[in-house]
């Protein structure tokens, strides 16, 4: 059962285009109401004392409007009705959603459409809303009541491309104090049709490095945000993917290590990804040991050997035999690969899961974690406290 | 005349979003496609060579498709039409408007909505399209080749409401290697309906800090962005707003000079802000000159002593007659308050300018400044530049 102060934190609903939000604007006759001391809301969505949600949506004129779950979270169609005494209003309710985060899509008169009320994350490669119900046996990434860290935003060029590139990093609590300490750092990548935005703002990793770090449960570590897209531009309007893990490792992690108190050693580099970002880290961590000791794949294939069938040399085509070639070999240049999946993600659980697993029981440096789940935020947060926990303590 | 550079500067394209736009899953049959080495892309929006704009949106099953300006400086409606080689697709082209930012909102069959590929941003209180041609002639704020500062995310508490508020901080260049220097301090607020991001992502004033400091315009200084609005929750959907200047001036002023290396003095403390955000501006500065000794308005009212009509004390009942008793008083107190305002804003320039040049004209530290143009960023990114280059030089 969910309680007030679950459903009112406010990291539910920060997101990248405001932290708290407003929404005057559109209550009827609100316009510049906002001078007055005391206003009324009308909020895009409520998150009801028993988990269901209430969305409303601004739609005067509309034929229909319905919601539809993007990325398998939320079943089917839910039609909005009108409300009677607010013109131009929608209304409905998601009866009985689970607890999570959950990617969704409007449609208004059956055109898909941005709600501009609701939080806007960008997923599928294009905007997109998302709404979070929080989760009583979970809270790990929630806006508490202790020491935060900052965010930075750092902008830097790929050599590769020749196009900038921006990145977020993540510092801890005490960071511009602790002049003389030096720190670990995690790179972090998203998944496909998601960028660098997708861990702050999605997977909240920044409150889930306050949490970790006030409860003890984690060192004290940088985490860098990087886009997983390497684009280089060869036409008007056609483009090259270059590989990211050049771009991370030339460009990157030498600004970092620049920029930040870093501690500029493999043994206290990490790399993990989600989904696509899985691929990215695998090639980051394993194409480039010499500046990474640690690896986690999020919902993402385990092989350490194949030949390109995706059409960039660097995702189809490896092969990290060497470095698998026994426990002992692998627990010399590895101190972990962390392997986490969604227990419904039924080719993870059937086909990597397995292939880990084998390695675990043979002593490789190799965590296996299932979560319940499908292939989505939820579980590779809990994915990253997990690694987290892990990460750094060798 | 625009050029190619000009018109593919990557800060045309980011936004809080995303800093590099991907757009591929909008490509007709693109689904996955990003796993292969070259793809092309549809963008939403194009630059011409000539300054028009060429905007396309993916609207299948739409009967019509509209673009409408939202601040007024887009006049009337642009219709879209069907591109027949391309099915969902819509077109249309913006020809002959003028080079700046431009809000501006979506009807797909008559409903508002949001372009999911365009920039969005935070305007009119809710998420909202915008689009930057840019200006030969004005290039301050673009991307250019020079060394970049950071922008921090800090989160801090306000101890009147009792919620957690959020700040976006810039630091120059090399602010983390000199770590014996300190800086002075611009608070800069944004408008009515925009929020603590604007100055970020459509002000561009970390580019705009980089460009100034680079060509030695500007005395390095660090820039704080905090939400104007100050929210206290006080039922399920009602809310009051409190005073900005106390949250600035209690919460937020302490936590930067205790996390950041600055000039704590109010010599070095300033604070601008554009229309609404003038008026909290003008509240911080006038009312607080223990902390501050510089202040800002861009196209806001220009008076000292006000009645309350407002509904919230400090924004329209006040005092500070005694400060602007002579040019000899103000100027012990005051370094500079800066007036800058568009030459269309017809109220500004009639009753405001006037005010503001008398005073002027009798040797109080008061600069005004008109720029060509109405309400709009594009003024108060210049309005920017021009304090920034007068800044601290005291």
């Amino acid at each position: 059962m969910l309680n007030k102060d679950l459903t009112k934190n406010q990291s539910l609903y920060s997101h990248a285009l405001y932290f708290d939000p407003i929404n005057q604007a559109r209550v009827p006759g609100g316009n510049g109401r906002l001078h007055f001391k005391e206003f009324e809301n009308v909020p895009g969505f409520r998150i009801l004392d028993n988990g269901d949600v209430e969305i409303t949506f601004y739609a005067p004129g509309a034929e229909t409007v319905q919601l539809k779950g993007f990325g398998g979270s939320l079943p089917g169609y839910y039609d909005f009705e009108p409300v009677k005494e607010m013109p131009g209003y929608w209304k409905t309710v998601l009866k009985g959603i689970r607890p999570g985060f959950h990617y969704h899509t409007y449609f208004v008169n059956g055109v898909e459409t941005i709600h501009p009320q609701m939080p806007v994350g960008y997923g599928g490669s294009y905007a997109v809303n998302f709404i979070e119900i929080p989760d009583p046996d979970f809270t790990d990434y929630l806006l508490k009541d202790v020491p935060h860290g900052s965010v930075h935003m750092e902008i830097y060029k790929s050599s590769i491309t020749g196009r900038y590139r921006n990145c977020w990093v993540y510092t801890p609590p005490g960071y511009e104090k602790n002049t003389d300490k030096r720190y670990p750092v995690l790179y972090l990548q998203h998944g496909g049709g998601e960028n660098e935005t997708g861990w702050l703002w999605h997977g909240k990793i920044n409150y889930i490095m306050d949490n970790l770090i006030h409860e003890g449960r984690c060192k004290e570590m940088i985490i860098v945000l990087n886009c997983g897209y390497n684009f280089k531009q060869v036409g008007e309007d056609r483009f090259i993917l270059e590989d990211i893990d050049e771009v991370i490792c030339k460009d990157c992690v030498p600004m970092i290590d620049e920029k930040y108190r870093t501690i500029n050693d493999r043994n206290y580099r990490a790399i993990a990804g989600l989904s696509f970002g899985s691929i990215h880290a695998r090639m980051t961590a394993l194409g480039h040991l010499d500046l990474f000791s640690a690896l986690g794949i999020f919902s993402g294939g385990f092989s350490y050997k194949s030949q390109g069938t995706l059409g960039v040399d660097s995702l189809g085509n490896y092969d990290y035999s060497e470095t698998f070639a026994s426990a002992e070999i692998f627990n010399n240049k590895m101190h972990l690969l962390f392997v986490g999946m969604g227990d419904k993600e039924t080719e993870m659980v059937e086909v990597a899961k397995p292939k880990a697993d084998k390695l675990a029981s043979e002593g490789y440096n190799i965590v296996v974690r299932t979560y319940p789940g499908y292939h989505e935020w939820d579980v590779w947060r809990k994915c990253a406290v997990d690694m987290l926990e892990m990460l750094f303590k060798w």
